[in-house]
């Protein structure tokens, strides 16, 4: 297959135009001047996803599995991490072994989003599951990102066990102090779950995690709905941290693309309207974002680059998980999305 | 006079090693290699300051200004702007005329801190004398800084005769959103009062006065005391902004240099404990800084170069006043700081 006069952007050398010639792999990139008729990006990499059109990742038989990997693909999402919530180990390992039976390609690995998590920023994750880390872990097979409170008891026994398995750490709905933090980071825990949400917040007496993260600059995933966080603060955590530490999610949950209505995220009840899934009591619960939407706002919060936007919706998040794929040059994976000018995807490519 | 053998700190030019030769006027100044004796810095500038030894600014009389021009020397200060609390105008007027009446050379002109200031972010400003401005003044002769919350009524009307009395307008005790701050900021207000205190925080829906200074990065003013921020800020403000945009301040109060006790600010009460003043409430009310600690305590904080460090402490905010001084340079003023290299004052020269 050939993909002729294409503006191409690739996370290392930037914008060109030219032809990808590819099957499986990418066979040949010929550059060359050229009127470009649509934008060429490497495959998005969504790696924090509860569910999507009434798939819920806690629930997800491997068919759901296949099929929830298939319909992203209308968003551009070629690298799919499907998330759980905070729930019994018995529950947990069901999702593993669900998702480890299913063989979509863009199914990457899990990310584990609890259960050893601070109940003080509990968000939308059930508190009846929430629990310290003693010793023993659920299966991991397949999971690639495990999110925790590092203020919790254990948490360096638990890091170690993380590290044993290939598992990236990242420190989620966490109520540590700045000192906390720094101890993590300087551990080589340089990754933060939807920044700034259920996170200590910047005091100018106790700088807390958003302090840290503007002072230390690690990844950050960002959820760029504009209800998480509003255009102004994805500006400052672009201009703060840099396009090369930030890393797209939607947090989307099972009610994404199917409107407004009464769904549920774990087995807590959540409500969606206008959009925006929150449980009873107001608390905001994941979100129904679609990736390319996520994007697109990111694109007009910032301004950025076209090479920026390859880095925030591909390129870190394999980077941090160093998975070395996500190039548009021979060799590497045919992952790409196809977009118009106005970044409305016309293709995907897998 | 003659000082030899001196590491000369210019703001422009940088450090060097050489003599300078002055009377009232910088008459020379010789560069050459050399170890120096001594460090050189432009004499310090206080821009916000309440009082100092037992004088306080709203009861000064004229030789109680001068005495107070006197002292500070001591701590490096060769530039001082007394600073006011909310009262009223006949109070404030008194001030006026007393500082009008001093003759010290280090008295620059008041900074009127209110009394157009929001009453939910008073802070140890009497809410009895806060108020909007309704067309009316208390006498400007020799006011050269005025902190007003551009969020009150007729803000707009304020800054109009701020600018006819070459007033240089800071947002301060603000409840500004970002849309607020922004405003003011296109409106070339660009000087924040004590940041962060008193001003609306950060938050990642509502960036606050905060969010809107990392993101747009005015002068602001710091009161590097650990008190009210932690070194940490101080670094995360040094790293955002820049150390062009930092602007040390003391808000010291008339406890300062006098130990524990109880004294007042306006006329609250104020209670000094190792060396914190806070109102009854246990609201910060000013500070017991001497300016010299503060520029240690900065240096410690960000480890800023000597070059930056005479931008915080004197440039930014003579520059910020349009006020053409404080250089080592021929023709310049003579007011100098000679420090040994723990930063402790050897002798302040004017």
């Amino acid at each position: 297959m050939i993909i002729e006069k294409a503006l191409i952007v690739d996370p290392i050398e930037g914008e060109f135009t030219g032809d990808i010639e590819f099957d499986k792999k990418i066979i040949n990139v010929k550059k060359y001047d050229c009127t470009p008729k649509l934008l060429l990006m490497p495959g998005f990499v969504d790696t924090h996803t509860h569910g999507y059109m009434g798939i819920d990742c806690m629930t997800a038989t491997d068919k759901d599995f296949n099929i929830w990997g298939n319909k992203v693909l209308s968003n551009g999402v070629t690298y799919l991490f499907p998330t759980t919530v905070s729930h019994s180990f018995e529950v947990l390992n069901n999702v593993t072994q669900n998702f480890s039976n299913a063989t979509h390609s863009s199914l990457m690995g899990l990310h584990f989003e609890g259960p050893f998590l601070n109940k003080k920023k509990a968000g939308a994750q059930n508190k009846a599951y929430i629990q310290s880390f003693n010793d023993a872990l659920p299966q991991l097979k397949n999971v690639k990102i495990l999110s925790f409170a590092p203020e919790l008891p254990n948490s360096k026994d638990l890091l170690e066990k993380l590290r044993k398995n290939n598992i990236v750490p990242s420190i989620g709905h966490s109520n540590a102090n700045y000192k906390i933090f720094k101890e993590f980071f300087d551990l080589d825990v340089k990754r933060i779950t939807h920044f700034p949400n259920a996170l200590s917040t910047l005091h100018h007496r106790e700088v807390g995690i958003v302090g840290g993260v503007f002072l230390h600059k690690p990844y950050v995933e960002i959820i760029a709905d504009f209800v998480h966080s509003s255009p102004e603060f994805l500006k400052l955590v672009y201009q703060t941290l840099g396009a090369k530490k930030i890393i797209l999610i939607t947090d989307s949950i099972s009610a994404t693309g199917l409107g407004d209505g009464i769904y549920t995220l774990g087995n807590l009840l959540v409500k969606v309207k206008d959009n925006i899934a929150r449980l009873e009591d107001g608390t905001l619960a994941g979100s129904t974002l679609k990736f390319i939407d996520g994007l697109k706002n990111f694109k007009k919060a910032t301004n950025c680059s076209l090479k920026e936007l390859s880095w925030v919706s591909s390129f870190n998040a394999l980077k941090n998980l160093k998975i070395d794929t996500g190039r548009i040059k021979i060799g590497y994976d045919a992952k790409f999305v196809l977009l118009n000018q106005d970044l409305n995807i016309i293709d995907t490519v897998v």
